[in-house]
């Protein structure tokens, strides 16, 4: 042996040794997508079935046996079998000693058991290794081999089982992640079961603002016009309602992302120390801050199409005639009358639109896993907390222009009920004066110093020592 | 040692131990990165060169020897020579017995040679350990350091040479899988050579569609125009033309997606089972619907913008001009008329489109696959089954709305031929009807019975049980 | 033992063993989410402090002690302290012999110190092993357990504590990349303080860009017509110059992401050699070239949102209305003059535009992480090589088409200065004429030769010889 190759082991052994030999018990959809994904990454496979001779086509490659004999012949084992019928293990429970046993097993709804799967199938083989996972993959991935750079968790009571089973999966070209103990079977059970439940709430209020704003404005816009000049304009219904509903919701939304922000700051700023824990109410917001911003980007980019295709419109092309005829009769002569105050302050409302949506897809493009994951916390911090504030301050001035020669007008107050992009003018407008609050000097210093573990009430000086000394 | 410190192996040795050393074969432009990146990810690197003493420029670190005592003193090797020149490596061979070589080589085309590169080399020197891999890294990446999650594979007879070279690539930042054997060298050689293999289908049927529908709706429009009224809009080629074919594209190539999922269902009621095999077509044509689907989103990008820019042609407002010209001589009193059912009519059309668009680009957003991979098995297929089919649902009524009152008029049929949208609502009305049929209770109920593994011919009662309890 | 499972490491441990301890030394922020997302993982968790009895709350299931029993019982310390702080640990060097440190800690701005944290940490404990890493995670990410596929860079001279860390790392899910020995410590200490390195050159370009076209554009259009015609068309400022100014900016930017590729490789041809390294203003010019081309697809991307919104505006109405009525007086028969001509301009100029963009987006898709990974090296130099040049040519046909025929009007050159486009017409013609000039066969020939490794001037035959050789 020369002293340089010290470290990487010798590799002396002469005659390459047999593939490691890996044990499948069930001959279904899924042991056999498994068995061939296996046998496709250098591995030899055998599966345990009740009838060997006669259990379907399997892939080229793989051994078929008893359960016992498969079981004898390989010390890792994936029971690709019913949780139904997972007693027939307890029989062979001396053959299973000290092997690893990967629980694949899914569940058709939560709560369908009173334990886990996993927790089941260990106890009734105790002196075997049970391992929880992978049953995140279904057949047909695994049989078009659409692994790469999937995440699958693993869990269980054993480091050693777990580990083994964590290097087979990497080498199938998957990302493992360690849930802990068996104790966590039941949440990566529940896992295939869970549908998008960090958008429920950001959802609901979604459809709850759209639905309230929907109603107010049907209200004022179109059964107002019906009952008081008994016109029927409900074909605006369709595109020029939704065309107020979802900026006014993505607005809304958008300054619910950075309330909560505002409001620990302020919470700090009260308590004086930032060693007590936010309310509950208060986590959950802060949590679903990127489902709020993204949901509200959707709304903007219905918006953004739905102004695009405005001129298009049957009803904008006759009113558009019909400006022309009244010119025709009113006014002879050219030029137009032209009012630079209205160009001023259509183009300024246009242009601050435009600029606040090309923020907010910005913001949004840095949520996308791929593109947040290389950023560094100071540049992420940049883009979600400067960036953010600045998109919501131009989308908010983006309201507020268009209604800049509205807001004194009588008629604007239908029924004595003020327009929509009133109402939803008022929570940006409280986040961006809190937000300034923040910045000024001298609450910000206070803010920094309570955020670096400072405390306003310090009962005794050596409990602040040690806190100031901690990351 | 203290009880605790059990699992974590005690680093008791006093003096730090001098890093791995590696060896590289050959200081050209690849040889040279490699070495440089390895000599920045802590790794001592020592050149193996014909004339050691006069190789040019090395990375600052590497020292430089001939080839024989360069691989004496390391245990891997990487092989950066052309396939070429590898019978150098034969008479050293007694030199590279139980070391590892990574072929790093690559062809110019595809099947230059009778066998693989590494299964050549592997000829050459039956007693070293032949890795294949890292092929698909380029110099350029290399010495940019642009490595980081990039995927490579390794294949290779020996696993534990796999092992130490899969580790070296883990510590570069890449992302390792392994494709078993040295029998896959070839393909990995072929791998930077192929160029959208699974793009080809798709793009081909894609280019056909655009290529039928332009001349068929050349020869509708244009050439109908110029012989009948002897009027020339050739210029409507260029975007008219256009913003009818693409969305007549888009519609078909996403109903072409969902097409194969129905057919196969149909294919599993006939049958009674699932477990024989689709025909090869089906299979082919249900592992490209991501594709069909990405471009039928392009498609229906193309006429989205196509669309926006309508009121800025140049015969469109020439029309709003004449069209206001007429009104002005026809009828000399405003009020205009307006037509409330045409502005219904026009309104849902846009609003449907807008729609549909917007969960079309959600669709395709959650196949970038760094949003695809952090969803539940659940969450993905209600998207791209549930979600997916009412974007079909709604392009469709899109497409009904757009004719709503030109199916029965007589001019629409010029030369006696259907106009292009009503071509092109063939496929997707049957998609439609087909997956309506696949929801009626009945026949979903059966369905679910066989994808859960029940057959309808059960000629042995015990076959069947077999099935039911494997997953 | 049978002798299949030879490979897999028996699992005959009666007992599971008790899971490995780690040290956390500080009851900050950091500290404490820290070991809350280690007992998550499986770990157990000890923390070090200098008031055991009174050190406010601690996740459930974690010890605590004082410094010097913690370490003891541990081999494995993460040091969750200030910088400042750090010589409480000089007394108890002899505590820590033999363990790995992690030193997580963080300065608020470069250079703060004259030495790196962890450098320093090592000088005060020379008998540990500090390994500097983790510094990128927030205590917020901990906490929320955001952790996924995050990047973190470790660094140490010593490889079996760089393993230890790296595989703790790795259990919770993060990806590490090694970045070498101590010395690395500055680099990852600056690196969560990074802002946007890589994109301040490209963005000083394109503001620089940006300014100078606004203020030209505005001396010509805004007070050129205020000072020749006394008319105030300011207006435009908002809207109609911003769409000027953003095209050409993008369009510049475009063709200076291929710029450097061109000179590159007449650089190689009048060298004729590929061994000569590039001057440094051009490697590091090829280095952003990526983040040019995302700022011209932003520019882009504004530029089409602004044409989109062209038939909304205040003025663009008020000159249709306008149009109408001098046709009226002017010519009261209909059909309206229809300029063929004309027709086929606009409707080209347009087409060619929406084709670039598109093209341009999916330039712009590709280079998203999680796409341009999967990627061959072929493919990537496919869409970025070919397809971006076609983008180029395309976007250049597109501002030629705008001026086509507005090049020979004298009343273009206002105050004998030409218009914009003109001037943003220049960088991309070179490009193209540059590229065809590399594609014509002779060229082509000679550089794929001199990429392959050839060298005009040989003067020894040998040397040659062993670059064909190499790859």
């Amino acid at each position: 042996m020369k002293p340089n190759d010290m470290l990487l082991h010798p590799l002396d052994m002469a005659v390459a040794p047999e593939p490691e030999l890996l044990c499948i018990f069930g001959t279904g959809d899924l042991g056999r997508s498994l068995g061939l994904r296996l046998l496709q990454s250098g591995y030899r496979v055998v599966y345990g079935s009740r009838r060997p001779s006669n259990c379907g086509p399997l892939p080229l490659g793989a051994q078929v046996m008893t359960h016992a004999a498969a079981a004898q012949s390989a010390s890792l084992i994936f029971i690709c079998v019913h949780r139904d019928h997972y007693e027939f293990l307890e029989p062979m429970a001396h053959h299973l000693q000290g092997k690893v046993l990967v629980d694949l097993s899914n569940n058709l709804k939560k709560n369908m058991y009173p334990e886990a799967n996993a927790a089941y199938l260990q106890r009734l083989v105790p002196k075997s290794f049970v391992v929880k996972g992978l049953n995140t993959l279904s057949a047909w991935a695994l049989q078009n081999g659409l692994l790469a750079g999937k995440q699958v968790y693993l869990c269980g009571d054993n480091t050693e089982a777990k580990q083994a089973v964590a290097q087979m999966a990497t080498k199938l070209g998957l990302t493992v992640l360690d849930k802990g103990s068996l104790s966590a079977a039941r949440e990566l059970e529940d896992f295939p079961l869970k549908l998008f439940p960090e958008w429920r709430l950001p959802l609901s209020i979604a459809v709850g603002l759209t639905a309230f704003f929907f109603f107010y404005l049907l209200v004022r816009d179109v059964i107002y016009a019906y009952v008081e000049n008994s016109s029927d304009i409900s074909y605006r219904n369709i595109i020029s309602l939704a065309n107020k509903v979802f900026p006014i919701v993505a607005l809304v939304m958008l300054s619910l992302c950075y309330l909560p922000g505002a409001i620990a700051a302020f919470l700090q700023l009260y308590r004086g120390t930032k060693y007590r824990r936010f309310p509950n109410w208060l986590d959950r917001w802060m949590l679903c801050r990127k489902q709020l911003g993204l949901i509200a980007l959707g709304c903007a980019f219905l918006h953004a199409i739905y102004t695009f295709i405005i001129p298009i419109r049957y009803n904008v092309r006759r009113k558009l005639i019909s400006d022309a005829l009244n010119e025709m009769k009113d006014n002879k002569t050219t030029p137009l009358y032209f009012d630079n105050t209205e160009a001023w302050g259509t183009d300024s409302f246009l242009a601050l639109g435009i600029l606040g949506f090309f923020l907010f897809v910005l913001l949004g493009l840095t949520s996308l896993p791929s593109v947040g994951g290389t950023l560094s916390w100071r540049e992420f911090s940049f883009i979600q907390s400067k960036l953010g504030h600045l998109t919501l301050f131009i989308c908010t001035a983006h309201g507020y222009i268009y209604g800049w020669n509205k807001f004194l007008r009588p008629t604007t107050y239908k029924w004595y009920t003020p327009p929509g992009y009133m109402l939803c003018l008022i929570v940006p407008s409280v986040v961006l004066v809190l937000k300034l609050l923040l910045l000024l000097p001298c609450v910000d210093r206070t803010l920094t110093r309570i955020r670096q573990g400072w405390e306003r009430t310090q009962p005794r000086e050596k409990m602040d020592e040690i806190k100031a000394t901690n990351l």
